[in-house]
């Protein structure tokens, strides 16, 4: 029954790679908390660049400094 | 005053249904609460399938199993 | 599968409206977009009128004055 | 390490505007709490008029009839 | 630079096992998708079980009619 | 109309600093979007140490080692 919601730049994450976050964060609840997987909801957000903001800035400015 | 978010998987959901979940949502808040519908706040997220994960997987392999 | 999220404030909500809260937008995903129920989680988030704001003050505020 | 999201209407904000607010909220948190702004996170999410509801209804029709 | 957000009903969770589902979530994104752990954040949300719903009614009375 | 969610760890924040908070974040959002103050929602969450973490552990532990 837990939800978790997982947040990263939209960067070309592909569908692979999303279902193995969602295995893993499943099974996290599992291993931690013996959660039960069959109601265990994982929503993954792809945000784009310009709406992620870190040290004050969006993300795609940091990119373009390559920092 | 309230905040309603609702997360559904993005499968077709049409305007006018989605008129009637913002409808929905906030006469809920006004007949159990008395909320003032006017700064009931709801926001719809449709997330695409292969971002949402049910027991372990996303629900794009659920859908193709049939499951 | 549905993830319903209800923020209010923390203003003496009984158990037994949260349940109405729970009921009723549970049944409005299964009317609206035939949605299982069993899968369907509603998660009320109760906030301190400290922690509120609308109008750009506390809802504490707000209250004081008789707004 | 704040989080901070905001959740507006997609109706063309620019690249510039969310740089804006991204510096704004990161600087708030930094002049009220002492923050450290490095590790101060923005999220911007922008959501279509026809997902955003308020006073029962979605911004669409509020928009339409010029409200 | 990924947030995540775990919400999992307030059942006397350990602090110890607090830290195992930040440890765990933190390194499920440096393993599949590189990401620095330096700047991941993991928020816990801990949910009174009268305010999670599941099957339209309140964790609570699943809990007490033992399902 | 905008809704602008803060969430920070729980030290103390007084109720005068979450209301120059929640004042600024109003303001920032009239000030980059003209959008209207009397309808923007601002919700702060305080996160206990525990239950935060970064960099792969809580922010307890942090604190604890000075860093």
């Amino acid at each position: 029954m837990p939800y978790v919601n997982i947040k990263i730049t939209r960067e070309g994450v592909t569908a692979e790679q999303k279902a193995r976050l969602i295995q893993g964060a499943t099974q996290l609840l599992v291993d931690v908390l013996g959660k039960n997987p069959q109601t265990t909801v994982v929503v993954i957000d792809e945000v784009d660049t310009d709406n992620w903001g870190i040290g004050g800035e969006p993300v795609t400015l940091r990119r373009a400094r390559g920092s």
